[in-house]
């Protein structure tokens, strides 16, 4: 019997997607943890059990509408209907749109918007059905503003962006909270450290301290939601 | 010998892609129009010629790689290579995500976003050569606001005005005016004419009026570009 | 000897600025009221005192440059230097342009944008001195959209989120968190819910549920600030 | 008798100002120039009436509700009830709120804003009467972004942008056209092309370019009117 409440989040890499499953686990949530690479889940899944948390990791490929499905129906049937859903997958592409190819360009759309769009139709008929439940997105700052050679990147987030305002005024009033997070800067994960040695550990975005905004846009009011947050280090140029 | 500049208009439908092409044909370019529907073409077509302008019908589908890439070619052998690209496909899909199947959800991304990228791409390295060119895209209200219902027409206009952006910022410096003009409200397109009789003319925006402001686009001196444009109705709620 | 940390709510009506005096009192803060209207000052002030908080009450008109002044003089010397500013002073004005007289118009201004700006110039050079502090500001629909009729108001409130931005991006680096605040909906202030008793309560925004979002603004770690956050209820149209 | 239209450009600096008013008077308005600097009206007014145009000059000053009123009744009385107006006057404060005294704050936001304001309430009557008008507004970058050390024109520049949008949502529906145009870049002033004569003339706008956009706004059909136009030039980074 699955009495914990259910946090799903997809695109669990070892940064920001970590530290927001670890921030969900250790309020009590049973947490899915869903990217293609299983080594990288098990790990954090491994983080979580070490700390008394509950957690399970499934591989899908969130551009693949099977491969996605599939992975829900783990989760529905493994730890039960989400509470919450994070679509922290993302891709970027750095690139002239004359270097792009036309499946690159389709691809890196796919892995930033399609993807939540497959997964909020995961799981957005049983919150209609209980009247509640969480979607939080993933944003950048290229959902703002497509800069030069950042088109493949912008496309996509603009999109996730569009998704996220369509969702929030076709299903708040049925309780369904979709919020959408602008990242403005580069978080602090694993890899980022070794790559950017030099630079001090404040001019980056600390994961766990993105991840308590997103717990604290779970834990908000129903009467004051919010639809849109962007989070930058104190030092960043914007 | 191709002695007139050349207009492509991508998405050439009786409305107001006919009205942008007998706009600059007026003005001496050879238009191509570009389409799926090849009967709706040939009327334009003929509208064009009879009042002694240059055209051609090309029919393409703005989707598929292929089929776009032939249409181009056809242009640049009967016509040469674009001076401007109008790009004015688009889909309207009114739907709850709930409803939308993942191929409609990605069919509409595809019209309304990916072909202007791969039309971009197939004008570009030659206008890049020139060092001059100009692109206009058409956005709607859909670009800026996700409402309830709308998520799959606004997540292909957002990624357009995103890949407007990008292309403006990539490649203005080198002499490619890109601009994006928001359609705010309904067109006076003649399929409209019929079905909202009852509407008085004013309350629909004007396809040659429109047009009017494409060409004042094309027109305009490189040291005052305008990136995007809003046009509505006066009497039009925003 | 002032051992709290002090925050200062210009703009203490009984509504959100009361639930936000209380919500930082409730943390162990020193609170400075400060508005015009002594009598509504003192209610809040012993409401805090009551629950075993501290405040002062201190007149003063935003408007006015003498006045607010000596009011945060007062602050210092019996508080201390303020950690937090929290600016919720506002003037709704709904009319034509064409029937605000000059002064009304100017006199909005003073109230919604203006005293901010005397207000950040009183707290910023001790903050500035200790590398630390939070200013966040009460926004509101109209400081993104200028409605019909809603001139007064939003010139106002544009000006204020436009001195955000520049705060933000001028001491942000410095250790000042600048924030702006758009409340999106009506406020369940006392005065309102008796206007509109037909409501139901989940329609107007809960004051105490906006004071949770001031509060985790203030708390939120240096990587990763918010500069600007809506708060709607679930049921609002936007 | 009066049978030339009339035009109103407050803020008739030798650069853009006088651009717009050239402009307008070679298409056979009747231009009011109006600005505090009567040597620099006059020189304009001389061009105009050397080229065969009709042009008066009135000093006023834009902050100030009697002079601006004694000003428009000047133009009233010479040329009769204008069909445009132009607002152009401005006042560019770059320096840190710390440094601003709470009068060059407000000054500022005066040129910016509230002298629109006060142009506006003369001539709307009149254009509310005739159920047509044209009101254009000169913004800036600081319209759309709050950058450090720019809080005092931002204020203005964003107020005037609400204003712009309240005037369009009231009185686009009776007629009246209210446009603001954001500039983003150094216009090719007298000024500026002695102070930057380092820079190329393709880095800075050309006023006759842009004056161009403004005939362009005054001259849209009404079922396609701009509310907003951008202006840069092509080698701008933004």
């Amino acid at each position: 019997m699955n009495i914990a409440k259910v946090a799903v989040v997809v695109g669990a890499g070892p940064g920001l997607g970590a530290a927001i499953a670890r921030r969900f686990a250790s309020e009590g949530f049973a947490v899915a943890l869903m990217a293609r690479n299983l080594e990288s889940l098990t790990q954090i899944q491994n983080q979580i059990l070490a700390n008394g948390g509950k957690a399970i990791a499934v591989c899908a490929d969130v551009t693949d509408v099977e491969s996605l499905s599939s992975g829900f129906s783990q989760v529905f049937s493994q730890l039960g209907h989400p509470e919450v859903l994070i679509y922290n997958a993302g891709a970027v592409q750095i690139a002239s749109i004359l270097e792009l190819t036309p499946e690159q360009f389709t691809s890196g759309w796919k892995v930033n918007c399609f993807g939540a769009f497959l997964a909020a139709q995961q799981v957005l008929p049983k919150m209609l059905e209980r009247g509640r439940g969480t979607i939080l997105l993933t944003g950048a700052t290229a959902a703002l503003r497509g800069s030069a050679r950042f088109a493949g990147f912008a496309v996509g987030k603009f999109g996730l962006r569009a998704l996220a305002q369509s969702m929030a005024r076709e299903f708040g009033p049925q309780g369904i909270h979709v919020a959408h997070v602008v990242i403005d800067g580069i978080i602090n994960t694993p890899k980022i450290h070794i790559r950017e040695m030099e630079k001090e550990i404040y001019t980056l975005l600390s994961p766990d301290a993105i991840a308590q905004n997103y717990w604290h846009l779970y834990q908000q009011d129903s009467t004051a939601w919010t639809l849109e947050l962007d989070l930058r280090p104190a030092v960043e140029k914007f």
